[in-house]
């Protein structure tokens, strides 16, 4: 413990940071941690930096990087007091991010940004973090915990994730086996994933008035909670025995800017035909969307609108690959084409 | 431009986030993020994740992981509107934890969180990581900028970082060399680096009640703003022909907690005696703590107090190694020893 204050001398807990905080909350964390080291983590937690052998990874490895956020998904998560769940959001966002150029996930890190460190809440965040990170084989490497008094407001947080992964360069997906005339196979979202909650929260407050606690209207008596907080969908395991297939000519993760702004990144400078009306529809954004009074070219610009993932695929494996995908449980979907008549832009179907 | 607002329909940007503002970042940054590039990066900016070629990077390769973010520093880069400093503060922090395993640094990613997001701003800061990647061989593989309407006060961001660098199994530096009587070398800090800011903000702005743009008194001159935004020294270039001395048996990088936090994490269990005396003072550090009361020991808690990197070297190579780090500019000091009969803590010797 540290000594008691003087009458005039400062410490560092009275600016609002608190060390020993954040020790309690990495030894709280440590053992979940520790569960997702495999053989090739070569340090215990706590050096400077995190050890990963990449002895034999691949014949030519590329490695793939990603760092990204859960967007104000987490003031929900804070206002609720629900800290696990964003945990998953983040690792699975980041997975799903380095899967699209091919990448088999490696190790993960986390920052969590605090006004006030908790060290109960901060644990709960990294087990969480740890939690996804062993369910789809990932170590968790490394992170950060910072207390930063007045940049955050009291009991909230914003959390971060760094992946990085491998590919064998002769099967890296970089949008060069993109053809006109490829076809798009949607696979369904399991909710916002991680984007659009400025605009959903804003429309449940604000317009709907709906508590977080209420349910939430034709989704099998969830909360609106539950409904807003349900994890970022991963697709590691869905498509990981499609990574090889020369049928598979890229693929687009759908985040921040929908369709419209995710799509076209893959497509090495053409465009896509989409039918909107081929996206499985669900109350979620139905509901959003009315409620907002939300034009529909704004919706597909903000949500993702039940897609989750979009891959492009060549026209004569669609039967064969969408029959692979149902049959490992996903729902996939034909939902459009590659059209080299358009520009870095998605023109709609219906 | 987006469709004018109908009277009652939401747009995205109602909600504070303007998709068009984070893409007019990336475009004024891309240039400086391009020029961070070398043979190794595959993908230009705008892919779902960086791509770094891993081929041949050492015989049996270990990747160090690091991530960590420049503290409540960014508070004041934001209250003084000079947003390129940080950037060399997280690359600089990021390089020397990784450093201090034995690694060179390969590529970064950036992730800014903002309130509202001013293009000029977020491309400063990414173009200051971009510049201290460039200056330091390390290329700017990918970044993600977060508008978050309400999570962080107008104007304010965090700033985060992740560095993946690369050692040679053989040469990683992770205590294991480590004896008892094995000399301590000091490496003097640039000023508070990225620790203690919440602390340093508060003795200046509530005790002293200066301005930033006030003189700091006996630092030549240099305004408040200019020494406590004082870049995070980068140790790589004075340490890189160290790095495969048999004699350097560890490195300890002096951040959050200090010396007593930092130095017992690569002794392996033991302790250290180190003489405070030894370590050359600043009018700096002397202000803030006699300007807040700070107890010595909380000081050394708080700040690094001078000094920004201990070397862990053989007794029998301290002079040396010393005249070596000289030769190149450093300012190097001997402060004390690794004492087997202390348990994972500092004892002064003064």
């Amino acid at each position: 413990m540290s000594a008691p204050d003087s009458a005039t001398g400062l410490h560092y807990r009275d600016a609002g940071v608190d060390v020993d905080a954040a020790d309690a909350a990495i030894e709280q964390a440590k053992d979940a941690i520790r569960s997702t080291f495999g053989p090739r983590v070569l340090a215990d937690v706590g050096l400077f930096g995190g050890l990963f052998s990449a002895a034999g990874l691949a014949k030519d490895p590329v490695l793939v990087a990603t760092t990204d956020g859960v967007g104000t998904k987490v003031r929900i998560a804070a206002a609720v007091g629900r800290y696990d769940s964003v945990g998953h959001d983040i690792v699975h966002h980041c997975i799903n991010d380095a899967l699209v150029q091919g990448a088999e996930p490696l190790f993960f890190l986390d920052y969590v940004g605090v006004g006030r460190l908790d060290p109960g809440v901060v644990a709960a965040l990294i087990r969480g973090c740890a939690a996804a990170c062993k369910a789809h084989g990932v170590a968790l490497l490394g992170g950060e915990t910072a207390e930063m008094p007045g940049l955050y407001p009291p009991g909230e947080f914003d959390l971060v994730g760094t992946l990085v992964g491998v590919v064998e360069r002769e099967h890296l997906l970089d949008g060069g086996r993109v053809r006109a005339g490829d076809r798009l196979l949607g696979l369904a979202s399991s909710g916002l994933h991680t984007n659009g909650y400025s605009l959903a929260r804003r429309i449940v407050e604000e317009r709907l008035r709906w508590s977080y606690a209420d349910p939430f209207p034709d989704m099998g008596g969830r909360s609106v909670a539950d409904v807003l907080l349900e994890p970022h969908r991963c697709y590691l395991e869905t498509l990981r025995p499609l990574l090889r297939l020369p049928a598979l000519h890229a693929m687009a993760h759908i985040t921040g800017s929908g369709v419209p702004g995710n799509l076209p990144r893959v497509l090495r400078g053409m465009g896509a035909r989409v039918s909107r009306a081929a996206v499985p529809g669900s109350p979620l954004f139905t509901t959003l969307v009315q409620a907002g009074g939300v034009e529909r070219e704004e919706a597909w610009r903000s949500f993702n609108m039940g897609v989750g993932m979009i891959l492009v695929v060549d026209p004569g494996a669609v039967r064969e690959l969408q029959a692979a995908l149902r049959a490992s449980g996903a729902t996939a979907f034909e939902m459009g084409h590659v059209d080299a008549g358009l520009v870095e832009e998605v023109a709609w179907l219906d």
